[in-house]
């Protein structure tokens, strides 16, 4: 096969789509980020609230919470809006409670007091990885959500335990890509995406067979690419953030 | 009174915000506004579906209907997802029912076929004014969508009307002053939102006390401004689409 | 044109329906009128709640707030029944909005204390107008629960503030015509519905052009067309609250 | 026991409450009836639709539902409104099932033709007794409805099987007590409700102990009283539809 | 006729089911039983909460409450799951309520302290009498919770006043059979549901003719019928609960 | 460590839990079992649906959509019953839809015709697994169902593909452990749910950090000990369908 014609765009097997990750994107909430994966826009924000779920009341302890959503006209035929429809969909469920459980990874919630950080990720146009750019943005506008928090000291300690960001990897035609776009999505065998922290640590990894099963060894080729984007996104992540020389 | 300071951003009391139209904003609808008046930002969408509504079945007539949504975190403290919540709030419905109403006086629905325009608001940033900027960029983002059915031969003939805006004015302090900002709108005591047309049309008024009445005189003041400012935002429409010399 | 063969049922242009305002027609609600616009039959009640909705509490303050609903077969064919439906149409909940607002305007929220008064306008009978009748009679309704507060001595001033009554007007082939029934509301370009003091002052003002735009002259008209109406209003009003004379 | 002051209002233990039923109550219906039971009042419609429900279809046959509600405040406290809240009640559903099932055994189904009957029932004011008030008002708006359908020559025969109607009856203090009102309702003991044809057919039975079982002998008591009420609501009907002498 | 050949399991006209109670079935619940009434299967819980309803608050009074379910292919087609449509069928609503009256009859709600006993009654298959299988097995569950708190003296006393059972009895073909099974229920003229306790006082009775009206003397029928069901099966509750001897 | 205390229930680390496939467990569905990893019930059924979704129509072939629930009290403390609550949680929306593409991978859709497997897995007793358990015990159900259609020669090819079952494994206290229990599942680091076919492939995975995130050797270590996990439950599932020697 000539990899040159593989991918649509042009891209090699293991090159990310052009990433900006754009702060300060609305002016009301604590943390704001536009987040680009090539086409795919999604608009990340960090909100603060006084006060905690049911089950933490009492304890000092604060929470973090998600909730995913998609324009109707970000994808290619509009789709029913979600509010009207009077529901979320399971798709949306299981998006939402996945960027949740990902960013809580990545804070300190005992430091965090008795507050939540709702994380609000809203896509404007989709072609692929929508999930994968929400957490790599949402976790930008959480740390800029806490780091508000500790100069105005609220909190005493930033608490960032370490730094999260996802990809999607998947098998096209045989072959393992990063970083899949909405055509590439539509027809990989496998589809895989992976939360991962800067040190390597996977916090979350969800690979689904569809169509063909995937081998071991294949999942080993996949997180692979998987790890060389991670490493990339949180590089855009510091740079954004104006940490990048550490 | 010193008029000078008498609106928080300095504007004089028959002063437009700095009103911008991006066209094309998002790439899959037919028509794609980005709509800001100052601070206020709303992404304004047309879809075009062949099919039209229950009530217009076998009559070769089109419909147009609109959404209108406001991203959680659009505003100062945030809001319920209504998708979360599962279902929209009255000033939502209010809104949208609105808008689809000063839209389909601007086109002629027997032109468009048995289609459907569907438009969505969706307010990225709130800062007063969501309804009129959403009116203002749909139709911007309803005429590119229709243009492109008449270049791709799927309709006969451009089945525009006529131009419409939409702006509000209000009394502040006894002043009446066009296009109010969110806090200008906070202490006003009457707030109107007014659509027009390109001939001084009155689309739409709705006009409400909120804390004193308003008189006839008041009334007839109100509405002088927004003749203003709808010549404003329709010259600005003009120039958007590249039909501003005419 | 013939202006006796114009309006369906012989009124000349500036004529209202019938009016009849019945109190106490039933008899759990501390306030309960059935109001007739001709054909169109709401029942009004007003209900005192010994709470206050979250955003007033702690602030000895009161809130009125209003509820619409149909018979399912209050109209020509039966509409579904909303509860059965599991929620409220947007024209419902666009109604409601606007009869909440028209009676806050009328009282004093401050005197009344730390209570609700319920507005509840249900239509039993349709003929155009609903939303018109409902505001007049809801305003009995709530004065006379406020003025059995204020005989209980539960307050210590009648919280009223002003007389609130509500008309439509419409063009209606080229006419400006009062107190639209349904077939005139169905074939008539602009609709207005006009909510107003006894003093003359605009409470609210929602007009919408149905089929072709209104001029600022034809405005004019139909505002005058409006205060003729809602002065006859209010002094039914009055005279159903034994208040006529003066 | 001094039998005289057993009942709130004076009644004898076998003496319903005054009944009144009121043909033509509002205009639109094909049926349309006021039915009272002392201070009870309910509106019940019949409509007729062209269609049927899925289960039915092609197999030129009708059918008859029913929906029930009531207004917010025709209660002593303003109960929520269903169409608010967004759902029903257990207890409306139960009640507008057991109406449903009560006309269905007064209509020969076959003979409606693919229709369907939708019977309306809403209580505006509620004093004890309204599912057994609903029954007996509802049963004289569907044979208004399909009589009209017989003079409008769309059905051949009436389809009316039986006269059926409603009472309850109840042990208040030990004493077995014809059509209770609210306060009766409150504190009796066991609550029984009875639906019955003209020829003494039971269509429904359900009682209930609230507080003590009964036994076989008083639910006998019981049984007897309500054959009295039922007589009683037939004649009226009978009365109500010209069929009185007969 | 043959009786012999009347029922289609070869039962004669006043024979049960095979009645099985198996205690203990799940291991979570206070009290959890598996009730058969032949091939019609139902996991009924009680569960033991420490708290009461609003409308008990403060009054050191407990109350009882219950819900009803069928798994979505505990029937012969399948039906739709009552969580994925959103709302529970007027059906299900109708049958947990009388599952909770019956209940409450059978227990001294003042002497379970502020506690609610939630019951939960599963079917798993269904066969016919789902909802008076329900009512026998939770008796005997609710039974097995409430010894649990006596024995772990979270309560002083047994709050049990009574027995209570329930049971199905029909008119198939004019003949009056006890427990009916699907086939039966389906085809049965008249269908009545019994609740009795052990001392043959009732607690509720809904008698519903299907086609046929049925008479006083076929309702003594029935009833008679239904004594010599409840005897049996309050017997099984007795054994199942090891108080067979007494 | 002592190994031999790292499990409560004193198993070795590579152990499963008994597990017990019981087929025709309810006599109504196409394929009904009874799946049991130690404590955790599940009631598994296929049912046929001779239709397809909307988006299969006119294609001539199958779907398979799966559905999920538990009983409120299959857990420790009641959980509210989603049909009540009206709306199915994102947890469960999240294992639907896990089950229904696990299950999918193992059926050529393209043989089944136009037909649905509607698979329903109800939890009625939990203790850790139940979606391992569900995707386990579903495929012997639907196995059985289109076994059912083969041999009622509705279609002429058994569609299935290949065997597939599904098992958690977790890091306990750094220890990878096979099958985790509710206990076991509560404090363990990293939980993952793989599943995999006959042939070693995976079909899914989704592996979660919960507290410390997890190394390339960690998910290494837990994938080993998942197929070993694996072949005997699809060893477990062939003795349950009669295939085992094979």
């Amino acid at each position: 096969m000539n990899l040159l014609s593989l991918r649509p765009d042009g891209r090699s097997p293991a090159q990310m789509r052009e990433v900006r990750i754009t702060r300060h994107y609305t002016k009301h909430a604590e943390g704001s980020v536009l987040v680009e994966f090539g086409h795919t826009k999604v608009i990340c924000t960090a909100s603060v609230a006084e006060r905690v779920p049911e089950f933490l009341r009492g304890q000092n302890q604060g929470w973090l919470t998600a909730e995913y959503g998609m324009l109707p006209r970000a994808t290619h035929t509009r789709s029913e809006r979600e509010a009207a429809r009077g529901k979320q969909t399971g798709r949306t469920q299981e998006i939402q409670r996945l960027i949740g459980r990902a960013l809580r990874a990545a804070f300190d919630l005992k430091k965090l007091g008795a507050r939540t950080l709702h994380i609000d990720c809203d896509v404007i146009q989709a072609d692929g990885g929508t999930r994968t750019a929400s957490i790599t943005g949402a976790f930008v506008a959480a740390y800029d959500a806490v780091t508000q928090l500790l100069l105005t000291q609220q909190i005493a300690q930033l608490p960032v335990i370490d730094w999260v960001a996802a990809v999607s990897v998947g098998m096209v035609q045989g072959v393992p890509v990063l970083d899949l776009n909405y055509d590439e999505d539509a027809k990989c065998g496998t589809d895989m995406n992976v939360v991962m922290t800067d040190q390597e640590g996977f916090v979350e990894i969800q690979g689904t067979a569809e169509g063909a099963v995937f081998s071991r060894i294949e999942m080993n080729q996949l997180l692979d690419l998987a790890q060389i984007g991670i490493a990339d996104l949180i590089k855009k992540q510091k740079e954004a953030l104006g940490l990048g020389i550490a």
